[in-house]
């Protein structure tokens, strides 16, 4: 039942057990929770850990949905296994759905997976996000453990005492791109939620959307690809002033 | 397969068979269908039964969504296992997702348990009220036996011939309370589709919230917490007039 | 892991693998995709099939959600298991779930089911559509074989070069068909996305809806039965221009 990825190095102290997230909340480093929904693009995630690979006091846990996992089948060398991901720089955690219940049954006084992962990350990034969580996260729900994370985001730092960001790359087929439903919900992460500065000054709003480049893909379709690697690795170490 | 659970001195007429819900019907008792879903608040359902242990003429059939469940694991005594429940008094079934499909394979003829269940109710109190099944209902899922009932429930009493609530009380983490997202969808709840009595006279709507109280949690964070077992038993015992 | 079901005289080419639904993206016939969620008219689908043997150069494919399935179990004559319906006029393939993500792991350059499935209708019928399907559609949920073919839909050729639609006939519980969200549902996409010829000649939406018909059910209730296989067998020649 025990199916967090941990890195061997850490069998005493599992990182991926509550008790090391809890105790690593204070470690003095930037926390990068990089998580990624069920794309193809999924295979871009150990390239943007990569080119994070020379910044300085970085942590990163990685959360994959379910469908995401798919990708990481160990198939070929663009798609490493996901407990492969363990041994990329500065990553310190895989977390899946199972994590959240898991592996003791729930006792009150316990922490919750997801609760606890929104206190320690610094910033969210959801590269790629997949039209389907995309609507879900639009429409409330958090039936996993990536959309419970962003359900429970302290929206304006009431909470935590700071307000932090969740940055989203959608990545999908051209013709899911172009579905007018994409352009609605896109628009409600970005008016409505996105990252904003009133006339006062003053900074509203939790999403930061990186909008998919309109290079022409295989098909002679054009949209829907996610940003590039590069693109999305630069916008994370201005956000967390990482150098 | 047969994965509802038994009171044990139910053996030959198992009373979470369809027969004997549909036999129910007409026994002249009080229905409470009481459901919760996935959250931690989902211990309070034995105090809320027990509260209401002393009222006559008052059958209860429980309700659980698979996350719910995982609550009452029997790992602590304020944790009693699911099939305890069984033991409450005034309990006489408790059902779980795979009870809608099972435990024969349907057949044309054989009743539909959403929907029997509805029928059978005279209230339907969810408690807890999860986020996620928060979103479900307002988007009009139905892909658990939960929201199977809420989705078919009749809510202007023209089917069953007369009209029925379902009191709601959600419990969430601060955060995922304070998020835009819930006030929105309480609204549709108890704007939309809330009990309210128009100029005329004419009571209108089916939903009712009990609110969260604002007590300051643990965590040092205040809002979202369920109304007190004790405020939710009240509020059932005067809506069935019970005594 | 092969679960996709395979027309027995079809073992070296099975016609539900990707290359055989490529290579018969060309194959100069009407290609019916038709699909059923899960309502119980899903036992429907071998009559509308039945009511369509009679036309010359009809390729079908059959798309089942899991709940769909469930009511195709072999019981009885009218209920025939999931495998038999490949020996049904003119079906050329059984397509469920499973089939998106297997049998063999994804890689780079393998096509995409549910992309393809797209390319290669014609005309995609959701019959019977349930509440819970509906719902899914509307807000843009992707998390079924289903959804993500209707998700992907090019909704004004403008990718696959032709304008296509998507034919639903909800069917449903007379209390389900009443509740409020379900006009407003169909609202969206009959109003938003429904086909429509504009003042100036040009047609826009993609969605028609075959609207339950008003019969009175064996419980006295009126309203959510699906259309009859012979109304949406016509509609289907008339717009693939059958005969
Ligand atoms: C091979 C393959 C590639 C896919 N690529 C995408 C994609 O790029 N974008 C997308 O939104 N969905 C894509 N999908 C569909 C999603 O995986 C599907 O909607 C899934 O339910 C998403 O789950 P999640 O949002 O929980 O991760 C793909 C599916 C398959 C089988
Ligand atoms: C230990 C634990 C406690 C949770 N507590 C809550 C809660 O109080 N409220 C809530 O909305 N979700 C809570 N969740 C998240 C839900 O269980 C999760 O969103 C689940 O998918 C809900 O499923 P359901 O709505 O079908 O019951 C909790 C999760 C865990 C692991
Ligand atoms: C016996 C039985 C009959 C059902 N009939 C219907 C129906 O006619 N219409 C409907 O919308 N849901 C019906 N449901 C409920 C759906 O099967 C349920 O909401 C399911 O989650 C739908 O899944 P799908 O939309 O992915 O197919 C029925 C359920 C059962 C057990």
């Amino acid at each position: 039942m025990l199916s967090t990825i941990l890195p061997s190095q850490n069998n005493h102290h599992p990182s991926s057990s509550l008790e090391s997230l809890t105790a690593s909340l204070t470690d003095s480093k930037k926390h990068l929770l990089l998580a990624a929904s069920g794309s193809v693009a999924t295979i871009k995630l150990p390239v943007i850990i990569n080119l994070l690979s020379s910044t300085q006091n970085l942590s990163i846990r990685i959360l994959l949905t379910s469908s995401a996992s798919q990708f990481l089948n160990g198939c070929t060398a663009e798609q490493p296994t996901v407990s492969s991901l363990l041994s990329l720089p500065n990553v310190d955690a895989v977390y899946r759905d199972q994590d959240e219940w898991g592996p003791q049954p729930w006792v009150r006084g316990r922490g919750v997976l997801h609760i606890e992962l929104r206190r320690w990350a610094d910033i969210l990034v959801v590269a790629p996000l997949s039209a389907n969580t995309l609507a879900k996260v639009v429409g409330g729900h958090s039936d996993n453990l990536l959309t419970s994370v962003i359900r429970a985001w302290d929206t304006d730092g009431g909470i935590d005492g700071k307000k932090k960001v969740i940055l989203v790359a959608p990545a999908m087929n051209s013709a899911m791109w172009r579905h007018p439903i994409t352009a609605k919900q896109v628009k409600t992460l970005e008016n409505d939620w996105g990252v904003k500065k009133g006339e006062d000054g003053v900074v509203t709003g939790w999403f930061e959307v990186i909008r998919p480049i309109s290079k022409t893909l295989a098909c002679g379709d054009t949209g829907g690809a996610m940003a590039s690697a590069e693109t999305i690795s630069e916008i994370i170490k201005q956000r967390l002033e990482l150098n």
